[in-house]
């Protein structure tokens, strides 16, 4: 079965005022979503990045998908790599494959009328589970009104924000993205979690924000209380650096990142639990084979989340429950989105799990009107690149954001 | 797509007396045949060892993938892992796992009008390469005439075993098991091959049968003859001594075998090559995970075999289209079978290469008065293990199988 055409739409939508180490989240996040056209008008969804990079890159490789079977996907990745040449990264290159590969394998569901969880080897998980993600952040963006989730930038603030999450998704674990606030703050804001939800497993996420020493020292103070520690700080071996002082598992997705990133990470004993993305890897197969890795290694499995729609959620949620050892929790900014989305059908949260979609493929519906609403914004917008640092020091105009910066 | 059944019959075919470093095959090699059902009367097809102890145990997992979805195949590796239990180790719940796994994927082929290989992201080569295996061998089996093939106890034995080889299959790659005489004869007949056959990648695999200290002597003796030198020494660590001396590198399939033997293998820097062989890695799908977890870690791949038919080399086939680092020839033993299969159209090679089936499925057809007959055979026979030292045992009684032989 050919791919006949893979039309690509950059898009726009509602972002609340998210803080993280390098600034806050601008009003619009980028996303791009792809249609994949095969012959019999079958259409595969894909969505990833919505940097003018990624578009550009997906325009390179579109004519030379034209033609090809759209169950040849590791033939299509050689296209792609080769399309790209030699001056794009790998990474950067399996960033505009996977969303190639997403919506060849829910092209592939659809002409089989199979669910993508079954090209994969079918459900280990009928449900999968996600996290509540916890930002600090402000009331709204600034010059507007206070949102729906109002201010965050305290413990009290927080444990709020996780009361609330936790109320209209049932999340029963939290993931708080810190590197925002000196350390003391951001541990009082941990301890304040572990306070007001007992036993409910805690993550932080400073996006490699602190020195080794501020990292150690951290580790030590949340001894007991955190389920693991993600990214303290930056590079392989200052995390082993860490690792080795840490009573808890160390997580990431910013030192491993990438196949070539794995041997020295293993090497040192840098990490414990690998993050998966899939818009990272390569894909929902190569996230399958990062998944075997991890358990050859007796590394443990989860996943990273950015700002994202729920075609991505959908194949999120395939990868998910095919893969046996994805034990954590999965991250999702989904609840950000204050049902923004281009699928007819948004995704609901129970008991902070979803349910694996049914298909055939993703098992997702593209609304094209929702679609074409969220492309005039994107245009509107006159934005391609995210830039949540240039966007922080409209109100700091002071910000620093080199790391560490604790 | 329910399975409603698997019947599971062992059968035995014809195999030449080729030594090895443990003995001398046998009149018959055992080998088990599994016919996956599903509904609308679709079956699957699998082969794999013939021990008795992989009968009992496919047997033992028979009824519970009975009502499972032929596509859960995730989900029925789980099922046999749990009902073989704790005291059969994951290698051997692998092996039975394998046989089942391809049984799934034809059966998914065939329901779905695809060959195997689309199943595994697709073809990344249409034909796939074999490599000529060459053996010490008697002249017949004691007591019967000779064979076709003859005699090849010396340097010129193999090298009109190899051109008879390549005449009939085209083959353009050679590997001769060793460990059966002194390493100097077989490092003579190694040099006669590369002399008979100029520029052709030539491999020796001695089943691990000499001392560290022989396989340096070997490896720096056959230095810039060889392709890759296979399990010149047992252990990984001994493996690891000669690869820091071996100007070429080392191959495994016997101190690389399951994901538990990867983490070791890969710190001592033990291979550099590793023979894939989805009946121990449980699977096509997990072999693709394993040339994944080779391309990480800058590993070769190559693939293994042992004495098989027409189905498991239909499997192989698909996988080793599927994988794009798969980029050595691979082994088999099919050309030894004398054209017994169970098949209705049993393979020939074309330039020592295969086209992949085009399926749907495996893309091979059983052919039942074959099985039956092959059947038969093994009852008569009476046999129920493969027992390589006490074949040999029968013409040489003294003859003692203890590694290291050299
Ligand atoms: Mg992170
Ligand atoms: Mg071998």
């Amino acid at each position: 079965m050919k791919i006949t055409d893979l039309a690509i739409t950059p898009i726009a939508f509602a972002d609340p005022p998210l803080l993280n180490a390098t600034g806050v989240h601008e009003p619009l996040a980028l996303r791009t979503v792809v249609q994949l056209h095969v012959a019999d008008g079958v259409v595969g969804l894909g969505e990833g990045s919505g940097e003018l990079v990624v578009l550009e890159r997906l325009a390179r490789v579109r004519p030379a998908l034209v033609g090809q079977s759209v169950f040849d996907t590791s033939a299509i990745e050689a296209i792609v790599f080769a399309e790209l040449g030699n001056d794009v990264p790998p990474i950067q290159k399996r960033s505009v494959f996977s969303i190639i590969e997403v919506a060849c394998l829910d092209a592939q569901g659809k002409l089989l009328g199979l669910p993508v969880v079954d090209l994969l080897g079918g459900a280990v998980r009928q449900t999968v589970t996600y996290s509540g993600y916890l930002f600090y952040k402000w009331a709204g963006h600034p010059g507007q009104a206070a949102d729906e989730w109002g201010e965050a930038l305290d413990p009290a603030g927080l444990v709020a924000q996780a009361a609330r999450m936790i109320d209209l998704h049932g999340f029963g674990s939290l993931k708080l993205k810190g590197g925002v606030f000196p350390p003391d703050q951001e541990i009082a804001a941990v301890r304040a979690l572990a306070e007001a939800f007992p036993g409910i497993p805690l993550r932080i996420d400073p996006n490699g924000a602190w020195s080794v020493a501020t990292s150690q020292y951290v580790a030590a103070e949340l001894a007991g209380v955190l389920e693991y520690l993600e990214d303290p700080t930056l590079t392989t071996p200052a995390m082993a650096q860490v690792a080795a002082a840490a009573s808890m598992p160390l997580a990431t997705n910013m030192c491993v990142v990438s196949p070539e990133t794995v041997p020295e990470a293993i090497r040192l004993g840098a990490v414990q639990i690998v993050l998966s993305d899939h818009h990272y890897w390569g894909g929902l197969r190569h996230t399958r084979e990062l998944g075997a890795l991890c358990a050859t290694f007796g590394l443990g499995l989860s996943m990273h989340s950015n700002s994202h729609l729920g075609i991505s959620l959908a194949a999120m949620t395939h990868v998910a429950a095919a893969t046996p050892n994805l034990a954590y929790a999965c991250d999702t900014h989904y609840p950000w989105n204050s049902g923004d989305d281009v699928i007819t059908v948004p995704f609901e949260f129970a008991d902070g799990a979803l349910r694996v979609p049914a298909g055939p493929g993703l098992g997702v519906e593209l609304d094209e009107a929702k679609l074409f609403r969220l492309h005039r914004q994107y245009v509107a917008s006159g934005r391609t690149t995210r830039a949540d640092t240039a966007y922080l020091r409209q109100v700091d105009p002071a910000y620093d954001p080199s790391l560490p910066r604790f």
